[in-house]
């Protein structure tokens, strides 16, 4: 009979799983259960704590649903999120750096023109966001899909909304010839993640900063160039130290410039008022 | 501003969840998210790996409620489940060994007096398990409960009928003065972990055998000795050697004498063929 003992179950459960029949799954499941064994052998976990653990699974797993990731804000507190993206985006120095995606995209934005409003019906500041897509050799990268979205001024992605009926705060951008492209929405604010869940009653537990600095998401998969999954954050805003999600990067950040009234950058009049950002994004060859 | 890169994001995470205002969750945050890291870094973990998991919970949530427990079930099979009743359960060598809980318990079983059936209506041998509680020194123990539960001929624990009205193959025995009891059932049959949800799916891109030896359930909470969770098996059942949850202990397993008609022990006629088996559990003082 196998005798099965406290030393020798780590070994035991590693080779089973070593069993599966694609290497590179035999490699994951034996490399978790030696984690996930030495994590429990470390700690000395209890009986009590291990059953806590279970339920707090059970509590992520219910209050996730297609609007709400749980699970991905779970790996995105813990650090895992943006771990896992800079072991896999390993860009040139030259490279817009990549952030993590987090659980608010939606597939199939509107797509809008040069300067367009992706904002219109939201409360804010005006921005003006514009620059180039460009190659790690400043050439300009032309037709290139800007996939953006952003929270309103409380905070809320539009997954989070119940009831809304059309795209707001997301829309796609293209790129002209000249590598040119221009956003025009209303500056994001800094919100809190969700803490009316599990990761939340965790985070309350400590001195974590549950707040995120302002930024907008955006997405880029040119053909021809590596897939990009990154964010503009603003200068100066709160919680760039200490970002929930670990996600900012000194290239990250850009600097928005006040204006009052006058016109935008492509013409447009505008009252009040607003601010303009420059940057280009940087893309790297496939 | 905090530079967050593929280096230092292990330590900027483990420092923040070690603001837990309570030590012990610190303590295990810190640790979790360490070897959760060296996991992702020790695999090289994929983006799309990374969605993969985050997906196989979302479903583990999904199926799991007060009747099915995927994630026990989870942790059962990575032999995380017994690693932790090991390290919790150092008994004294004379002590009847722990072992897994399972997902199956149901609390408030109907009491039972000393060799009363628990499993009438469901088909199967008769066994009548008889034996004594005592203590390390082999003193009875009287007045200890047994709280007995099992799997049908199908393999089915209650919980996993959709309807069952009644109490079914689960029980509460009390042992007398002298420490004796007597439980009469029918003999366990090996079963198959449930195999239609995300643990069968791994399980099924391996070679690990999904099933469990033959076996019963029983928990003890007894005042004055430590509370004992534990089976006790067939001895020369099929899948001792290969449990998928790692739950196989020597000392649990039993032989069952068979018997043809007569009595059973306590003087009730029968027909047919049963089993007789013989068990002292041995309890350790608190
Ligand atoms: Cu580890
Ligand atoms: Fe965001
Ligand atoms: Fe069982």
């Amino acid at each position: 009979m196998q005798l099965v003992t406290e030393d020798n179950i780590t070994d035991l459960a590693a080779a089973r799983w070593a069993t599966a029949h694609d290497p590179r799954t035999a490699e994951l499941m034996s490399a978790l259960v030696r984690h996930l064994h030495a994590f429990a052998r470390e700690v000395r976990l209890t009986e009590a704590e291990w059953m806590a653990a279970v339920q707090w699974l059970n509590r992520t797993g219910q209050i996730s649903d297609e609007k709400r990731e749980e699970f991905i804000l779970t790996s995105d507190v813990l650090g895992l999120s943006m771990l896992v993206v800079q072991m896999n985006q390993r860009l040139d120095p030259r490279a817009t750096p990549a952030t993590v995606l987090g659980p608010f995209h939606i597939d199939g934005s509107p797509e809008l023109g040069y300067g367009e409003d992706m904002s219109e019906g939201v409360r804010g500041t005006p921005l003006f966001l514009h620059g180039r897509v460009v190659d790690l050799e400043g050439n300009p990268v032309g037709g290139a899909v800007l996939d953006v979205w952003q929270a309103d001024d409380d905070g809320l992605y539009e997954t989070q909304h119940a009831e809304v009926d059309e795209a707001r705060l997301r829309a796609k951008y293209t790129s002209r010839e000249d590598g040119a492209f221009a956003i025009r929405t209303v500056a994001p604010l800094g919100y809190t993640i969700p803490m009316d869940g599990p990761v939340g009653d965790l985070i309350s537990r400590t001195d974590i900063s549950e707040y995120r600095p302002a930024h907008f998401h955006v997405r880029f998969d040119v053909p021809g160039y590596r897939p990009l999954i990154t964010h503009l954050f603003q200068e100066g805003a709160d919680y760039l130290d200490s970002d929930v999600v670990f996600g900012v990067k000194e290239q990250l950040v850009v600097h928005y410039e006040p204006h009052e009234g006058g016109t935008f950058p492509d013409g447009t009049p505008v009252e009040g008022p607003w601010f303009e950002a420059t940057y280009d994004f940087v893309l790297q060859p496939a």
